[in-house]
């Protein structure tokens, strides 16, 4: 436990996988890629969970629950969407187990195959659309706007804990529309919905911005995104919007009886965030000595710890604590006070500090005494003694100074790692040291397929507020209008 | 949508069906057993959840999240526990489609075939303990709490909505314990939390006791259970919770080091309830207009119907109805004012009774000059003119009166439709009238199973509370010394 970790400096991979584990957030299991998500890293997805629940229901969406299986024939309707998929699908083809009359334990029953096989959802607009059909016949059925919380699962070769697992959480918003301009609307609203949730809650700012059409989602007209630096210079998608057309509405056909009383498609988006947003959170704010985590959702805001000899020593600190605690109870502070007496304080100090507790307070005798407490910041690693009349309000405002703390010390980062390259010889050298290059690029798949090749860069996504600029392709020097993002990502 | 509900009278089974279908809570999907949830249902769900979650919290529990496979090594590890599920299994044995090389769509690739195939989780004990093993070495990590909220796959040949379908939500949880005595009132705890969240929330009166060795839980020594009386006299079991035993612990070696500073096995416990309680909710309270919710678990507690003409009377309606809304809000009642124009009030009213909205309001011209307002509340279907003034009281106390009355009225209706018999002529005779018969039996599976053949009545539980008593088995006559309750089940 007290090993210290692997510093971000000298291995960025190897502190990422290891705080994960020791911060107890979550592990491998015995099924290749897919992780076990611990209580401690659950509790932080639930507070997620809960605010993104909160604001998709203040925008007018419900929560429903479609079937973990596809049928493989639904997968194949919309054509670019099995293009998508195919290559990662887990595939149920039997419903039974016997013993094996060879006595080879328990084998999968030759008889119980399925007549088609289901695809474990690898997403759901399958089966949802296939659904819309029945639900939707005029205008007055719309708008559908039906959110999941789910599990999926895409049969990834290379996994990394959060990042990039076989099976992962996410919600999957899927609305139906009258008119392509609502739906529109819709997925740029949403868009905007992931980005307030990422930087008021996450403290992480993000870039919004629309996908080339090679990095688009499998079935989508437009793909939206929004994406957010991590602090060794990479990018990480943290989460997607799509405008999906007419085009499962066609593949389903699924029509409606709009206001001019004529037959027509419906309009579709989807949109969805996952567990990967953890793999994010760690990685934008947490240091060399552990997780740090924003307090909007931390699952402990604050821990007291007691230094101590003897009960009576101990008692006469519960009774000044006691009230405290409750006090910071009533006004809906999440705290601990870790009296136990098998751990010495100094390691109470580490482990809180590895879990990433936003303020640690701590009390000894002389405290006592002088009417004092220590107060400690995770994010700076400040500490400072202060009056304990009063320390009420301090925590709380030290809460929210460390919320807006550690958002302007991400986006001042990302700030000091975006530039504005011209030239080739300047992207290469600029992408080694990481970052985002704002470049101009020749609206080319092949020429992103080429860059992509040579430096291991992708376009994040041409940003929404990118001005009207005439410029040069960074490669092929053919002219572009506006500039986009490049960098390595996750 | 107009057209009536068959009655409970006429064909009780059909009216269940009809019932979740019209009031929008389930439908069955394209894929066999699977059902779709659907908004209205859902959000009934998602109010048993978070009322469910708070009581394990307060227990002690944390959330966490294992894999959705398990290799099927792990499931044959604990002897009954494979007896148990083999014949119900959803297997996964390929992660990859493919185009059929002769033209025949997508198919299974056949060179991505898995080297141990993986089932889809019909209960998760087997990956759980796999984990456990790592995290338990000594005391000093017990006991360990533990809940997950999932979606697991049992593939049932006969399947209805919500109460037995392939695939259904639930929550398992799955604890740890050093000693056999911690274990077994972990065990009596949760099952005293089902029966609280049973009577309180869905407002359904359960019975508690133990289930038979023919009933119990593939894997456990002990399986405790909650039993309601559904309207057609039918049981149904609404929770379980397991004492484990160290069968677990000893399948998957996890050992511990105790106080005493010897090895030991672990001792587990494991306890679930799952949609299923959205059908006992449906079968329990609603009647032949359609549903009638506890005003706990109603999605909309209160619905306004204004009655006018023109815009100018509903615009008056709004002025005095408003401040209503506001103050029923700020007191946590879930209302919705209904003003919509294109339906009539007495297609609303229809439809808010078939939807279960505990009280409506109703308020026209008349009402606005006279100072009232109509109140109905569903349980009862009374109607009553009422003063306007003071009717936000009369609302919130109406809503708690609802949430007893329901309850008493379940308890009743259990109370007049359970009889203790003694004989078998008495038990086959009060048998096909339904209810629950609390009669002798002389202990033995053979004569359980027998009584089963000739009813179709199974042994629901020895109840908690049964009293010792001197009597003869209504099959074989031989000794018993407490009476156990027989009854037709879902």
């Amino acid at each position: 436990m007290s090993k210290s970790l692997p510093s971000r400096a000298d291995n960025y991979s190897e502190w990422y996988n290891e705080l994960v584990k020791r911060a107890d957030l979550a592990e491998n299991s015995a099924v290749r890629g897919c992780m076990i998500i611990k209580p401690y890293g659950y509790s932080i997805w639930e507070k997620m969970q809960r605010a993104l629940d909160d604001m998709f229901k203040e925008t007018g969406h419900t929560n429903a629950y479609f079937p973990l299986f596809i049928p493989k024939s639904f997968l194949s309707k919309e054509a670019s969407h099995v293009e998508g998929f195919a290559k990662e699908c887990a595939v149920v083809t039997h419903y039974r187990l016997k013993n094996d009359p060879n006595g080879g334990g328990v084998i999968v029953d030759p008889d119980a195959k399925l007549e088609e096989e289901l695809i474990v959802r690898p997403t759901s607009e399958t089966v949802i659309w296939s659904s819309y059909k029945n639900w939707i016949q005029s205008y007055r059925d719309l708008p559908l706007l039906i959110n999941q919380w789910a599990n999926v699962v895409r049969w990834e070769m290379r996994t990394r804990l959060f990042l990039r697992t076989a099976e992962f959480l996410w919600q999957e918003g899927h609305t139906a529309h009258a008119t392509k301009q609502e739906a529109i609307e819709e997925t740029e609203q949403m868009l905007e919905v992931y980005a307030e949730f990422a930087e008021t809650f996450m403290a992480m700012p993000v870039l919004k911005g629309i996908k080339t059409a090679n990095e688009r989602f499998a079935g989508a007209d437009e793909t939206y995104c929004i994406e957010a630096m991590m602090q060794d210079g990479k990018a990480l998608q943290a989460g997607t919007s799509h405008f999906l057309g007419q085009n499962f509405a066609k593949a389903f056909d699924v029509k409606f009886v709009n206001k001019e009383n004529q037959l027509d498609y419906v309009w579709g988006t989807s949109w969805g965030v996952s567990t990967r947003l953890m793999g994010a959170l760690i990685m934008a704010h947490s240091d060399d000595q552990g997780l740090v985590l924003p307090p909007k959702l931390a699952p402990i805001q604050v821990v007291i710890v007691p230094i101590y000899k003897g009960e009576e020593q101990l008692e006469n600190i519960k009774v000044r604590i006691n009230p405290l605690v409750k006090a910071l109870k009533s006004r809906g502070v999440s705290v601990k006070f870790d009296f136990a007496e098998n751990q010495s304080p100094g390691f109470k100090f580490a482990e809180y500090e590895l879990k990433g507790v936003p303020v640690r307070l701590a009390i000894g005798n002389r405290d006592m005494e002088n009417g004092t407490i220590e107060l400690a910041r995770r994010d700076t690693r400040e500490k400072t003694s202060m009056p304990f009349e009063g320390i009420e309000d301090v925590i709380v405002d030290t809460l929210e100074d460390i919320q807006k703390s550690i958002y302007q010390k991400a986006l001042d980062f990302r700030a000091a790692n975006t530039f504005e390259v011209n030239s080739w010889d300047e992207f290469t050298a600029k992408i080694e040291e990481g970052g985002f290059l704002s470049a101009h690029w020749d609206g080319s798949s092949e020429t992103e397929e080429k860059i992509k090749e040579l430096t291991k860069a992708t376009i994040r996504c041409i940003p929404l507020d990118a001005k009207e600029e005439a410029g040069k392709c960074i490669l092929t020097g053919a002219p572009s209008s506006r500039r986009v993002i490049f960098a390595r990502a996750y």
